[in-house]
């Protein structure tokens, strides 16, 4: 294991074992349609609350997951879980039922990226064999909670961004156990799934990890959280380029998680101003997952739950098929609270790292 | 590295190389009064909100650590924060200027435990050298956001608890860098402090953890969140007897956070159905923070500053010189929303369990 000031590269890097989407409605209509292992018919899952619905999603990501793997809870050994809301609500009720020691955490949008990191921290350093990571945000909790009651049909500004209803739940697992459970090149597998072309037996690894810290440029608006985003994203992409010493050309795709139109652009003038072109290789999950003019979303989806579906449904495949070698993911996180904006206070931004990289048939400890 | 089903016992034990513990005015006038670092004047540390007095003290927290132990920011690697409110915002204002990689965590009043755990467990497992961990608290941002308006004067059951002010901070080493700095039995330090006997040179060592899952008796008392969480250290303290083959007679002592009195009535209950005895090793911190009657707090302490302030000012010391051996600390969290709680929801629980042992001149890697 080799560290850098906020980085860790794995000698033995984790491998995203299995991954599972559960999509709200508007989600599953977008351009990610039929890729999702599950589409809700309607956003309240059944349930009486919205809160009641995002806590369904999680434990159905969750479960999938885990049975795309051939897992039962009982082979994990810890759960890292976050969403939006106040206390972690949706964590707190979802995954009870699943009984499995439990991190809670907090990253705002981001906090995908941060379950990604500590879980691949967690394996690597052999405390056990598999680890569950899960993040979720809906569409209607976040509004109730940040904004203005759904009801009151408040216009909003072509900055803001559209919650993404939904949950992406991972399980990484060491090499070892991997292989054991699916062969020494994942072909006992299902992946890659059908429609997402390469060919059969690769396997997605977190190869390192690059923590974030908060950054602050003065942002105060709470209709345009890619601003809010966009210094953290820089930040933490500036830092992995650095300790890692690489650049751009590295990376096949720079995935942000949630910056939007707004944000994107932001980071791309912040990285030319730092000399650093990323237009060739950026993407932005927010911008992925809704068609953002057919879909009415503004300036793109965001959310917890909005990178973590963009990853299990789309990136994955694409980087365990081979067409991507090697991706930073970076999620993003606008650490808006109702209270601190009240009182005046800015939009902390932070965006947590994570280095995903194809590994064919053979190739091991690449 | 030894691991059971929810628990790690670690083969290098990380060092609790410094530890800083900020309080407010009332704490400061309780039975720990002397054996804080700094005591607030008044609750407002200056500022124009309570929120950003609880931001300050999660900063002096920090900085007072860093110095105790003679270091500079750029010595830690990461940092493990959180505290009560909505999005973290003591944290996110609080840590911001340290510019230190952060995992923001979320575990209720159990967040120095979850701190401790993976602090630990990126120490141990060589990601960084030095690590930095921080939960805080604060009467006036808690009863605001969970309760009701200071103003209100509203009545409180004597089962209700008092939300500590304050904040502990906690630097967590490795052997080798601890040694480096303070020689090998920790007599270039000034622990023990002053009043806390023992003998000079000992040190504090994070052995192993326990990992809290999601425990949900379905209480729905607000103002009784003892009972909400004793489900929880009871089932943590039960897994770590397990996981690690001992008994209540393994420890000194076994101190969970706030289950103020009513909370540690019911895990004596439990534990007594379940064929233990605790009685002659429990303490609470929520107990040892407050005399109760004469300061008026009904049935204790609570809060992640609870059991933060109460390791940093009381227990360490004693760990430290080798009054105690070895203690198991379960800071115990209630994971209570006012979203949850108006929708009738229950209030789950959650602790996380740290083994923290004394190591004497020359007893390393014991």
């Amino acid at each position: 294991m080799r560290r850098g000031r906020a980085s860790l590269v794995f000698e033995h890097p984790p491998v995203i074992e299995a991954a599972a989407s559960v999509a709200g409605k508007k989600e599953g209509e977008g351009p990610l349609r039929g890729r999702f292992d599950l589409v809700a018919e309607d956003d309240r899952m059944g349930k009486k609350t919205w809160e009641e619905a995002e806590s369904a999603m999680q434990e159905a990501a969750c479960r999938l997951a885990l049975k795309k793997g051939g897992l039962e809870r009982g082979q994990i050994q810890y759960l890292f879980a976050g969403d939006l809301l106040g206390q972690l609500i949706a964590t707190s009720f979802g995954v009870a039922d699943l009984e499995i020691p439990l991190f809670g955490l907090y990253g705002a949008c981001s906090t995908i990226g941060e379950a990604l990191c500590l879980g691949a921290m967690t394996v690597a350093a052999g405390y056990g064999e598999r680890v569950l990571t899960v993040s979720s945000s809906h569409f209607a909790t976040a509004e109730k909670q940040f904004r203005f009651p759904l009801g009151y049909g408040n216009q909003r500004p072509w900055s803001s961004t559209w919650t993404v209803t939904g949950s992406g739940a991972f399980v990484l697992a060491s090499e070892e156990a991997a292989e054991e459970k699916s062969g020494p090149a994942g072909e006992k597998r299902g992946f890659p799934e059908p429609g997402q072309g390469g060919k059969p037996g690769g396997r997605a690894v977190i190869s390192a990890v690059t923590v974030g810290k908060i950054a602050d440029m003065g942002v105060k608006d709470s209709m345009n959280m890619g601003a809010a985003m966009a210094p953290a994203a820089y930040s933490t992409i500036s830092r992995n380029f650095m300790d890692l010493g690489v650049g751009a050309e590295a990376y096949d795709r720079i995935i942000t998680g949630d910056l939007g139109r707004v944000g994107s652009q932001a980071l791309m003038d912040f990285m030319r101003a730092g000399g650093r072109d990323l237009s060739a290789v950026h993407m932005d999950c927010g911008l992925e997952i809704y068609d953002c003019a057919a879909q009415d979303t503004h300036a793109g989806g965001s959310g917890c739950g909005c990178s973590a579906v963009t990853l299990a449904a789309s990136i994955l495949g694409k980087v365990e098929s081979g067409e991507w070698r090697r991706v930073l993911f970076v999620p993003t996180g606008a650490l808006l609270s109702t209270v601190s904006f009240n009182e005046g206070r800015t939009i902390p931004g932070i965006a947590h790292g994570v280095v995903i990289e194809h590994r064919g048939p053979g190739e091991r400890r690449g």
